[in-house]
């Protein structure tokens, strides 16, 4: 079970997997990416992460990519690492070029992806929920790009490490409660599930999205609208969503308890809802 | 006279110089840099550089690095690649370590240098002044610490090709006037030269800082203070600064000329101001 590399068509061990310094990924953060998680040896919303992959390059007028070889070649590299848990990581670059801020002409992008074991946590993190902080918001106008320009996301994650917490909550300078370091989030107020709508603000998660197709399915009510951090600290059940987050129970905010300080029913449901999902896909 | 380029102690052609794919740097923008220019074989402003760096490193937390052994191997590269007038680029990443966004434990940073020929553009674009376009601030909110975190800038400068222009200018939601997409801005106004002060909003510009120095020698007034967008198109006289740009005139904003829409006497005092501390450092 090796875990594998892939760099515009060649596969080799991870160890071998270089790019150019003058790669614009490397030198600009000018590249997107996508994580797709495997259950039991099958990756689970191939199509809507490729969906997702070809939009953020056309958002940043990358040069036209052939995206169903590069879904071809994710699910062949899957495939020949043989890891039933798997995190399969896929980053497109604009290409290597002399630096530059304007787009290089007639250059090809850089396809690179990675195929790594996931570890779970253990205790398991879903069962016992955890605890965050909330940050302001400081990233970039464009978060709807799942672009690499992730530094604000890697310093907020480790700020709430070094105050004890698993995550940190993104909230806007206005109070809008934004999502988690690397994840959406769910609140439970009012008997109703609601999360931030889609904006250029918040990620266009796939687990968000599945989230809601099963609120949808079990008619279980669910709003996208804003919602300040007073609404976040009063309510009932808080939880965060991600390819490898999945549904995650946050039961402490800012050293509050949400509700009652334990994992609730609803994030239960929709743990178990998600489950169902990567049965039947 | 080779282009060079130099990975942690070693030193090879650029076409050479590859980094793992898990370089920091490569999947979250997590890295600083910093770009030096030569004049006739002398690198220029090195210390400034150097303390910039170390701020910018230290501004994210990274693990201690030798700042001075950096600084060594850069003047070392530099001397090595025997080019005369060259723009030595230094980047520094948290290092290689498996995707995670949490900081990793006990890995040295990695330091990335190239050299390159710095090719003057025709016409010199220093004596026509160039045309500008603004833009919203869409960047990040630590803007002061020179981080690869660039894509906002790339699409700003693109947008601006794209228009006819050279360059284009961030301007804040509220309508504050920040910087150009790689350097600051300066207007004349009311006699005085204004420029944005420093705040986590704009790059502290070794350019702008050196301008603001020779205001202070040759008693020109200048102030550090923010200004609008109608005080930006209403200037005598607007330039920009930067440690390749110099002193860059700019002679027509969104369409408009700036004042008489020719290179103005104030900018070209500058110029001749900057060549003199190029002359005798």
């Amino acid at each position: 079970m090796p875990e594998l590399a892939y760099i515009n068509g060649r596969v080799m061990p991870i160890e071998d997997a270089v790019v150019s310094v003058e790669d614009r990924g490397y030198q600009f953060g000018d590249a997107v990416y996508e994580v797709i998680a495997s259950y039991g040896g099958k990756m689970f919303c191939i199509k809507e992460h490729f969906v997702r992959l070809d939009r953020s390059m056309k958002e940043l007028h990358f040069p036209i990519a052939q995206i169903d070889e590069i879904r071809r070649a994710a699910v062949d590299l899957f495939s020949k690492a043989k890891i039933e848990r798997a995190a399969v990581y896929i980053q497109v670059s604009r290409g290597v070029s002399p630096r530059n801020h304007s787009f290089p002409a007639n250059i090809p992008v850089q396809v690179v992806m990675t195929v790594r074991k996931i570890e779970e946590k253990n205790p398991p993190i879903r069962e016992t929920g955890i605890s965050a902080i909330t940050v302001e918001d400081f990233r970039w106008g464009r978060c709807d790009i799942k672009t690499v320009q992730l530094l604000p996301n890697v310093l907020a994650k480790q700020k709430a490490l070094e105050a004890g917490c698993f995550d940190a909550i993104f909230v806007s300078k206005d109070g809008i409660v934004r999502e988690g370091s690397s994840s959406n989030l769910f609140i439970l107020s009012g008997g109703m599930l609601i999360t931030h709508p889609l904006t250029p603000d918040i990620l266009p998660g796939i687990t968000r999205s599945l989230v809601i197709d099963i609120c949808r399915e079990k008619e279980y009510p669910v709003q996208e609208r804003f919602f300040d951090k007073s609404e976040l600290y009063e309510a009932v059940e808080v939880f965060l969503t991600g390819t490898i987050t999945e549904v995650l129970p946050v039961v402490k905010i800012d050293g509050r308890p949400v509700g009652n300080g334990k994992v609730g029913p609803v994030a239960r449901m929709f743990q178990e809802g998600l489950l169902v999902r990567l049965k039947n896909e």
